[in-house]
C-alpha cells in the first residue's frame, strides 16, 4: 500500500521505542503481564493499543528483517546481517560492496569447541582483527572488528555476496565449507574461504584461533526515511546490528555506550533519545536486554528488566511527541528463541483513540482500538495520526 | 480476493448508507461518541459491528477512491474526479473521453483572489457555462455546468487525459500552467490550456473571470454492480461526485435535491432510498454534511447533525433489508481534513453476529464481531451474509 502513502512535512515529533524481544508466551503469565510497570501501563491508558505481527501472523523473523518490516520495508530490502552489522560498526559501504559477518571462535582438532572464543573482550578482539587486516587486507578485502567476538569481512565491488555460513551453529561440530548460494556469488565464496584459511594460519597461536562466518550480503542503496517519509530520523542504539538498521535507513546515529544492563546505560538511551527529538522528526530508540533474557530462558530476569525500564518511562511525560512502544518480535523464555507471536504496540499523542486498555501486555493490547496490525501498517498509521500525510486522490 | 467471490441472485435487499466523513478523533470524545443517537445505537445492538479501514490502515483517501474501495474496486479503477463529477452531472461519457473538473474563480492582476467566485449561484454559473460552450464548444470539446461554481470540460475521444491542475490551491497565487503528466496526455494539456485562455477572454467582463482546473482523467468502462455482483443497484445522493460514483458503477441514479442540511432534504434521501429497495437489490445512500463540518473544524455541528440523522434512522425498523451503516473515511474536526483513521461499520439483518456492541462509534465498534476489516472485505462479507454468493470450488 506504500504507493498510496504520500508524506508531507510538519513539526510533529515521533519517538519510536523498540523493546527487543519483549513479547512472550504465558507461563502462566508473560513477563509483561507479571511486571509491575505503572508508567508503561499509564502510557497504555492514554494510547491507542493493539497487537502487531512484525511481518505476518506466525512468521518468525530475525531482528533485522523484523525492524525493516515495522519501519515499512519489504523483506527483499534486507541486505543481510553482514551488511547491517558492518554499517552499524561504522564501515562505509557503496552499492556492490559485500559484507560477511564473522565470529572469533576456538577450534580443537578440526572441531569448534567455543563459537564465541570465550566472549573475547573488545580490546583483544580488535587487536587480532587489526593484525589480520594489516597482513591480509587489500584494496578489495578488509577485515574489521565489530564488537566483542564479532567481526566483518568487507569485499569492495564484489557485486553479489550470497554465500553459505561456515558456523556449524553448535559446538562439537566442524566448520561447514563456504559455498556460493547463487551463480553470481562464486567469486565471493572463493575469496572468503581463502581469506579464512589465511587468517586462521595467522591466529594459530592465539586463544581465538578460528573465524566462523554467519550472514552475508551485498549492500544496495534504498530510499531511507528522508526520501520515503520526509522524516529527519535519528537512531539511539547500543548494538551494531540496530545502529546498522538505522544507518541503512539513513538515520543519524547518536553515539551511545554498549551498556544495555546498567541503570546508567538505560538512562543514557532515554536521555539521548529525548534530546534527539529537538533536532529530529523521528527518533528510533532500541533496548536490547529483554531479547537476551528470552534467549537465555530467563523469564524472571525479563520481568525484572521490564520493571527497570518502566522507571525510565516516567521521563516521557510531557515531551510533546507521539510515542510508539512496541517490539520487533517475541522471544519467549520457554522457547529460548524468537517466535512468531504478535507483540503489543501502543501509540500515544494528541488525538489517538484510547479504548480502555489499561495495561501494556500481549493479552490486554489484543482488544485495543488499533486492532491486530502488521509491520507494513505501522508507518502509515503513525504518519497519519501525526498528520504527516496527504490525501491520496484528493 | 474477488476471484473467489462468485455472486448469485436472490431476493434479499441491501441498503448501504455512507455517512461521509463521520469518523473522528477523540477531543476528548468523538462526535459519534458524544451524540445522543438512540436509533443508531439500537441498530448497532442488533448489528455485527467492526472498524473499517476504507483502503488500508493509515491510508488517507479522497472520497471517490474511498467509495470505490469499500464497493470492492481497486484504486487503479478510479478514473479521476473530473470523470466522476462529469458522470454525476449527467454528462454521457464513452471510453476514451476525457473530463476535467473546473471552478469558476476570480483573478486580479494575474493572481487568484477567489477560488470559487464567491460561490456563484447555479443560475448565473449555468448561464456563463452555456455562453462559453456556445462560443467555443466543438465536436471534440464541450464545457458543462456541474453545480454552483463547479463545471467540467469534456474532451471527446481524447484517449488520455492525465494533466496537472491550474488551481494553485490558495488565494493570492497565480494559476499554475497546465502540463501533461504522461506522454499520452500532451494533446489534452494543450487543448485544455488553449480553451481556458479563450474562455477567460469571453469572461473578462464577468464577476467570475477565471477558470481553474482541478482533477482530470479519461473515462473507461469497468464492470459495474450488475456485472460484478449481479446486483441491480440504485444511488441516492445529492452531490455530483457521489452520483458520479454510482453512475460509474452502473447504478440507477435516483434524482434528489441538493439540500444536505435541511430536515426535508435528509428525509427525502431516507424516503427515496427505502422506496428504491422495491425495485433494486442494492441501494447506496449518501449523506454529505458530516464531512463538511469536519472540514470546517466544527466538532459541535458534526455532533448535532448525527443527532438529526439519528431521528431518520427510526424509519429503517422493519424494512426487511440488510442495512449497512459506515463511512468512506474519517474527517476529524481537529484536522479539518480527511484522515486515515478507521471508521465504524455495522451490518444488520437476519443472521448477523451481534456481539454486545451497544453504540455506533469509533471506540465501541473496535471490539465488534466484524473485527477490523478493509474496504475490499466489505462487499464479500455483505454478499455472503445476504446469501448472494456461491461456494468457491464446490
Amino acid at each position: 500500500m506504500s504507493e498510496y502513502l504520500i508524506p508531507r512535512k510538519n513539526n510533529e515529533k515521533i519517538l519510536f521505542i523498540v523493546l527487543d524481544g519483549a513479547g512472550d508466551r504465558p507461563a502462566p503469565r508473560t513477563p509483561l503481564q507479571a511486571a509491575k510497570k505503572p508508567n508503561l501501563d499509564a502510557l497504555a491508558a492514554r494510547s491507542a493499543c493493539g497487537l502487531l505481527h512484525p511481518m505476518a501472523p506466525g512468521i518468525r523473523p530475525g531482528s533485522g528483517v523484523a525492524h525493516l518490516s515495522i519501519f515499512g520495508y519489504a523483506p527483499s530490502d534486507y541486505p543481510g546481517r553482514g551488511v547491517i552489522e558492518a554499517l552499524g560498526s561504522g564501515v562505509a559501504l557503496a552499492p556492490g560492496d559485500g559484507a560477511v559477518r564473522c565470529n572469533f571462535a576456538v577450534k580443537r582438532n578440526g572441531v569448534i569447541t567455543d563459537r564465541r572464543a570465550g566472549r573475547i573482550g573488545d580490546a583483544e578482539a580488535r587487536t587480532l582483527a587489526e593484525m589480520i587486516n594489516a597482513e591480509l587486507g587489500t584494496k578489495r578485502l578488509s577485515f574489521v572488528h565489530v564488537k566483542e567476538h564479532r567481526c566483518a569481512i568487507v569485499l569492495r565491488g564484489i557485486g553479489a555476496c550470497n554465500i553459505s555460513d561456515s558456523d556449524p551453529e553448535r559446538e562439537g561440530s566442524a566448520p561447514q565449507p563456504i559455498r556460493a548460494l547463487d551463480g553470481e556469488s562464486k567469486d565471493a565464496a572463493k575469496t572468503v574461504a581463502r581469506f579464512i584459511g589465511d587468517a586462521e594460519r595467522l591466529l594459530q597461536d592465539s586463544a581465538a584461533n578460528a573465524i566462523l562466518t554467519r550472514g552475508s550480503g551485498a549492500y544496495k542503496r534504498i530510499d531511507g526515511f528522508a526520501e520515503r517519509y520526509l522524516l529527519n530520523a535519528a537512531c539511539v542504539a547500543g548494538y551494531p546490528q540496530y545502529r546498522g538498521v538505522g544507518r541503512y535507513l539513513g538515520m543519524k546515529i547518536i553515539e551511545c555506550s554498549d551498556d544495555e544492563l546498567g541503570e546508567k546505560g538505560i538512562a543514557e538511551r532515554f536521555d539521548k533519545a529525548i534530546a534527539a527529538l529537538h533536532s529530529s522528526d523521528f527518533v528510533y530508540m532500541h533496548l536490547k536486554a529483554l531479547d537476551e533474557f528470552g534467549e537465555d530462558g530467563d523469564w524472571e530476569r525479563k520481568r525484572k528488566y521490564i520493571e527497570i525500564y518502566d522507571r525510565h518511562f516516567a521521563k516521557l511525560r510531557g515531551i510533546g511527541a507521539f510515542v510508539v512502544v512496541t517490539s520487533d518480535h517475541s522471544t519467549p523464555a520457554s522457547l529460548r528463541s524468537h517466535s512468531g507471536d504478535a507483540v503489543p504496540i501502543m501509540i500515544s499523542g494528541r488525538g489517538v483513540r484510547c479504548g480502555g486498555v489499561k495495561r501494556f501486555d500481549e493479552i490486554s493490547c489484543s482488544s485495543g482500538t488499533l486492532g491486530h496490525i502488521r509491520g507494513a501498517d505501522v508507518m502509515p498509521l503513525l504518519l497519519d495520526i501525526a498528520d504527516k500525510v496527504k490525501k491520496y486522490k484528493a
